[in-house]
């Protein structure tokens, strides 16, 4: 296995945007791709580890940016500032989205037909709108994501397949939201599994969440065993 | 590989009950044992399908009974008759399956320090009620069960991890009682994952289920992913 690494630079607009694409150049031929999507402090190197991850499955992780070129939160003020305009502009996030898919998809070491999306926390959230715009991927899966709809997307038809492995402790997206989401998805017409861990917060992924009064402390069951999921359901739909 | 199966009277009082063991002759010392909790119907062919399936993944499997040796369901006015006093006694629910779980653990073919239980439906109460009672085993999980408590649990410390397997759109288990349950095993301090497929009825496991009116069909989708989560879990716990 020889993990290759390169950063892809696209644009919305006059928004320079830069993802980091991960490959295994053992395999030879166009891979299936998963697009990464990051948290709130927008990409850096747990969106870059999980995409070498996903290349060391097989497949082309592309970590991509919904923020620009180079933008980060260095601190919860500075993300949420980040953050801000995407959740006030759903339709800039979906679309932000497409972006990162299409650029994944014109990579010479991806097949374009096998696309899925993965993402964390906020990321989780996006993978989510992603596949309520109707996106044609195989499948999405979001970790400890926010799950609040858009209120735009209610009459889409969600084709791709849709795993939400969610911290039932998650102060982000409470049992309601959970119930919430589950009506949303039945009636958008998604073949979706919803995979609850009991005693688990948000960022349960993240070895440097250590935070109970805000809801995010590092759970390693249930990143083992959400990472397991993962595994068995990019299995199915790539 | 050379599955033998055998049929094993034991007693609670002055009922006999009879459950069938399925093993894998090929493989050599004690295995891991794997209850199998039957539907209302009673112990029967599905139920020893599921053991010997568990067998072959090198397990011992138990279709387990809490009727009465042969005594089955033939229709459901009888299946329910013959499960009403289990959901009036949750008690003598309790104590067969933990009877069963003795017989299991001396038998010689079963390591006796690593066991779990397996049910369906009603079954997947049992299971879930054998967690409940703070029975020592490593791992429950239900496969579209029914949910309740008993009611006299709520102080208990379940040790057993817990697996639940729900189809969404089971009408013997609404998403409240869902939500109830996971506050229930929270406060009971176990370790649990509650799994949720979409567009999926009571029943989902079984090839013959196809009667919608009454909540049960057949979801071939979510046999297969609910098998794998089961052999992920088995593989973690025993």
């Amino acid at each position: 296995m020889t993990l290759r690494t390169r950063t892809i630079e696209y644009r919305d607009g006059d928004v320079l945007l830069e993802g980091e694409l991960a490959c295994d150049d053992a395999a030879s031929g166009p891979r299936p791709g998963v697009l990464v999507a990051h948290t709130w402090r927008g990409r850096g190197e747990f969106e870059a580890g999980k995409a070498r991850a996903l290349a060391e499955l097989g497949y082309a992780g592309f970590a991509l940016d919904l923020y620009g070129k180079g933008v980060r939160g260095g601190s919860v003020e500075e993300s949420r500032a980040l953050m801000r305009p995407f959740m006030e502009d759903r339709g800039l996030l979906a679309r932000r989205m497409q972006l990162a898919l299409e650029c994944l998809r014109a990579q010479d070491e991806v097949d374009p037909a096998r696309t899925a999306a993965i993402g964390f926390c906020f990321g989780g959230l996006c993978v989510l709108d992603l596949a309520r715009s109707g996106a044609d991927v195989g499948g999405v899966v979001g970790f400890h994501g926010v799950l609040k709809p858009p209120g735009t997307t209610s009459g889409n038809r969600i084709r791709a397949k849709v795993l939400v492995l969610h911290g039932w402790d998650d102060p982000l997206a409470p049992p309601d939201e959970l119930v919430a989401l589950g009506r949303e998805l039945t009636a958008a017409g998604a073949d979706w599994q919803i995979h609850a861990f009991g005693h688990t917060m948000h960022g349960f992924t993240n070895p440097q969440a250590n935070d109970p009064a805000f809801g995010t402390v590092y759970q390693p069951d249930a990143d083992r065993r959400s990472w397991q999921l993962l595994e068995s359901f990019l299995r199915e739909v790539l």
